[in-house]
């Protein structure tokens, strides 16, 4: 057997100099609370607070990253123990899929996967074999024996990573009653905020919008057709959720198309919307004129807008049929800010108090767009490096490109983004050893002193999600 | 009161083995005179001479990347103290925005400005107290004192830098009274050239074009519907800023279009255009004629083309009819080369003397076309990292990007594009930093010998430029 | 003279720990055979194994890598002694271009060339005086004198370099006579295979298609006009070339684009091609389909489907009509996968024993568009970094963008692409030390265990290809 092993230097720099300071650096902000505005957690999570039955669950079967990695290797998701869409229930043996796991354990070798694995593996559930055929048995029993323990249930969980602030996100029409349960809960001291995700309700080229805009307007007491009482019951949805303590709300559009219509096209394009008969053109045009109208909302009620676009999903028709979405294969694609978004940010990009994080998946933009914007427009946040780029060195990538340009102090904080409880705390680490290491890097170099460097490092973990998430 | 501090080592590897090579090859060309053969200081600078009268107006108000960033942290350029269009002039008083700029030194962390701002409050003002809220008056008076000394004279800081040679940046139509005045002057060492920048008399879209080919023709005694006169007077503007010691031409196009369109084509377009009832393609099309015909004269007066494209300039209409241009919303655009710049290149790109420096703000473009084309094109030259990329990290990554096709000697030498005196020496000494800092690593990585790097350092600063501009 | 110089420890990483886990990763590969499954050499090279003439043939004039840079700097393909179309043949000494080239060899320094001639050079043609106008003279007779020996006839060029498997390039109507003589010599211990490359076939818009197309379909025994017999022409010619040991076919196509089009659509477009009368949007639709068919074969026949797209051939049509293709003036440009090449993944890209091997010359797809795809589909693989890309920092840019999303083993193995013998010792040998860098850095950072980056290490060279490449 092969050991398992979790260097305490890792992430550091090579240099050994350098890695003296980074140390430091990490010193200080290591056991700082975790702030978490945005993810994927569902908050029934944590109002039952189950122990984890399997590794299987916990670690592969929930996370695409790692679904995708041994799809690529030539495993059908169906062998992964996926269910298929109108299929019987998966008989494969967790154990078994455990097994094809650690056989291919190589295959997450240089992953941010590999690394995240890692962590929680050693760190969280006591392991201490590396993952192979042979060890794959005696890891799977002393792993659901881990998880058995109360120390490993999910609240404890938010308790052993030091999590001050949890974010879930959620269909518009959600009645939050989990997060008011949790709220009304002394012995949850997490502050679990929703955030509004309105993409089904704003465009017209999703198969579900009809329906969806149906439910939330009559469910307004108004008639679907009335385009005005459409704007007031999303309005009226966020307010729902900021009640519960939303402090964002997130879109995941294809592209960040800002399009400023009057209001009587947008009418008449909504109406039309209604029977389904808007070209590509027009749904595009009406997402877009609705990405103002959110932002106009944002003005007003305070909610921090988050864009998260330039993701093809569902690639594999097949796949998606089977499988459903967030499966693997949402692939990113060229996105562009500059004009796009121009619209949004002619009328509200110097807005008092409105907040704009822009993420991306496409780093060409990180110098050539990103952090010019952001550099300029106060209300404009770099949102940290999102899905695919959520990695050591794509994360040093993105502050080598947009900090000469827009500094430490126009990102807006780490985003762990996470549909894996288990991960959130070494996600947090890893960014905090990212920066610790990016600021030794300029310490060494002489381009900070390091009281700067020690002050930067605290405000990325601390002041600044505070500030940029208004929390 | 934290120090603020110069580091001899900055911006030299972290590695103490390839710290000691960047360290020898920066020795060579430290000293070595500035060639500065573009920029946008203005002439009146020197033949005035006067001294600066505080630190708002030199390194504030007058630099947009110092301006971006406290914009983006929520001051407005009022309170920054411009003066809006049709406004009455600032009475924010001078130490006021010198404290702001004090209280957010931290944004500045980072970035390129942060460091050059370090090296001219250290190297060129002495200050050893690193800006805060608490040192802000006692900097502002220090500066002041030092600003009111003759050594820190428009002249002297030439002198101090040790320019030989300086660009402005100048419309077709200046008179350049000032540049002979200041070659008529024996004691101004400093070759002064000015640049012959024709933008908004190439571009019919330009809303000042009318007027100002009316004024070129005009002056130039034939009617401004002469499509010929108009192409003959614009030759006869290059041969004036020749005749002042320019040596290029530079261009500011949004896309580095080439287009040949025959002469009565271009012709029937020009008049057109004068009644201003070109559509935009139209208007597209003359002005990427227009750049081949800047090409073409360029082969025959011997002035080195240079074009820097792919800027949306004037992103806030608001700001832009407040304050007006260069106030920090210019943002660069995914730029394209290969096929736009094609026509030109089939046609001049192999005459013998013709120079041409292409630019980007479009990082995307290094590898993929800009250092291809460099390495086949004997007329194409490398321009040195631009606007947002004039940093540390950018320039290496530029550096790497274009090296391993191009080699060292298709690019055309440090060109800083300052508007900022102060800033020269701390600009170019930082790009002899980086070159000593790239060469080192590809000695210890026994990619170069010793001897050879030490010719391409001494080659970047000294012989390159002079080629490449025809100094 | 100057020493020209072979480090020993040459790619490895300037931090001294760092390097010593990089020495000892790659002794463990330095010696293993070389797998080189996609390749531009000829097959006579072998059959008649001739000892080469002069080094400027050898290094420069087949080396359009080496003919690019000579050109940039001014000198003209006729002065570096290629003949143009209808010309005389060049009667420049090959003397003298060796001293142009000599003379102008700081002009390599940090390019993939310059590395690999070095290489060659010291390594394989025993020079120790680094190229001068000086050495000029005496190296040509040096080389000149070493090349005469039997120790340098490309057979034991290969034996010396321990080449396994090495690939040609061939036109589908090739009759592999060749590769089978050479397979059919017990003295040549080499499998040499050939890869179909059927772009001139597929592309209407070639100029040479019609009549490709018509001795293809009419060698088959079937008229022209009968697509089916087209189809199934090009799908006996590469059973001819998997008879004669083919692995792989190869797409040089301009954009990876694939359409899904009806027979009868196609065969109508083919059947209007034949006359000349398709639009450009006809072509590159027929185009498209044909790479859908191509993939369709490759399902069938089982040979390895490469895509190199994205390059814009023949940029100067002045070069490209005096002295033909491959001299120097191909130029990457943006390149997409995500939507172009989906039709056939959807219809493909989960086919059992399907591979398809992508490559790029836009790096910006790296982390994009390539590393994605690739850790989903289980066809699709990483193809090695490509022409202007196959340099030091860009394979490192390469690994580092593509292998936190992807891992290791969904990378193709290291691909030559080469035209010059010479230099394919080199050019594997460069590609193991920088995987051995790259992994040294992922150790030293505590992200992969040494075992782990042991096994790696090897299967980078071994087991990775052969699986990719069915060897």
């Amino acid at each position: 057997m092969t050991e398992l092993h979790l260097d305490p230097d890792r992430l550091f720099p090579s240099d050994a100099a350098t890695r003296e300071i980074a140390r430091h650096l990490y010193q200080a902000v290591a056991e700082l609370p975790i702030l978490s505005p945005h993810g994927h957690l569902s908050p029934e999570l944590f109002t039952a607070n189950d122990t984890f039955s399997d590794p299987v669950r916990l670690l592969i079967q929930e996370d695409h990253y790692v679904l995708r990695i041994l799809h690529s290797a030539g495993f059908g998701l169906e062998q992964l123990g996926l269910t298929p869409a109108n299929g019987t229930e998966s008989v494969v043996p967790a154990r078994e899929i455990w097994r094809i796991f650690c056989s291919n354990w190589h295959r997450f070798a240089g992953t941010a996967s590999g690394y995240w694995l890692t962590s929680q593996l050693v760190g969280v559930l006591g392991i201490d074999d590396m993952p192979s055929e042979e060890s794959a048995d005696a890891t799977y029993d002393q792993i659901v024996k881990a998880l058995a323990s109360d120390d490993l249930r999910p609240r404890s969980l938010l308790d052993m990573f030091g999590v001050e602030v949890l974010a879930t996100t959620d269909d518009p029409m959600d009645d939050l009653a989990q997060h008011a349960s949790l709220e009304a809960d002394p012995s949850f001291p997490v502050r679990l905020l929703p955030n509004f995700r309105p993409d089904r309700y704003i465009d017209p080229a999703n198969p579900t919008w009809v329906k969806r805009v149906a439910s939330l307007v009559e469910s307004f007491g108004a008639p679907v057709s009335d385009y005005r009482a459409y704007l007031d019951a999303l309005a009226a949805r966020r307010l729902h959720f900021k009640a519960h303590g939303a402090v964002a709300a997130d879109h995941g559009v294809y592209e960040p198309l800002a399009v400023n219509l009057g209001d009587s096209d947008a009418a008449a394009l909504y109406r039309r919307g209604l029977t389904g008969s808007l070209s590509d053109a027009e749904s595009r045009a009406f997402q877009g004129h609705m990405l103002m109208e959110m932002a106009r909302m944002s003005t007003e009620d305070g909610l921090v807008m988050m864009i998260h676009p330039g993701v093809f999903r569902n690639h594999s028709s097949r796949t998606f049929q089977r499988f459903g979405p967030d499966t693997g294969h949402d692939f990113p694609v060229r996105t562009e800010f500059v004009c796009s978004l121009r619209p949004l940010l002619e009328r509200f990009g110097m807005h008092p108090g409105f907040h704009l994080v822009l993420f991306t998946v496409d780093e060409s933009l990180y110098s050539r767009e990103l952090a010019p914007i952001a550099s300029f427009y106060p209300s404009v946040y770099l949102g940290a490096p999102w899905w695919f780029l959520d990695a050591p060195d794509a994360t040093l990538r993105w502050r080598s490109a947009v900090t000469e340009s827009a500094g430490f102090y126009r990102s807006a904080g780490f985003i762990d983004d996470s549909r894996s409880l288990l991960s959130i705390g070494t996600r947090h680490d890893m960014s905090r050893r990212l920066d610790a290491t990016f600021l030794a890097r300029m310490v060494r170099e002489g381009r900070i002193d390091l009281p700067m460097a020690e002050r930067v490092a605290v405000d990325l973990v601390h002041t600044i999600p505070r500030e940029v998430f208004k929390l």
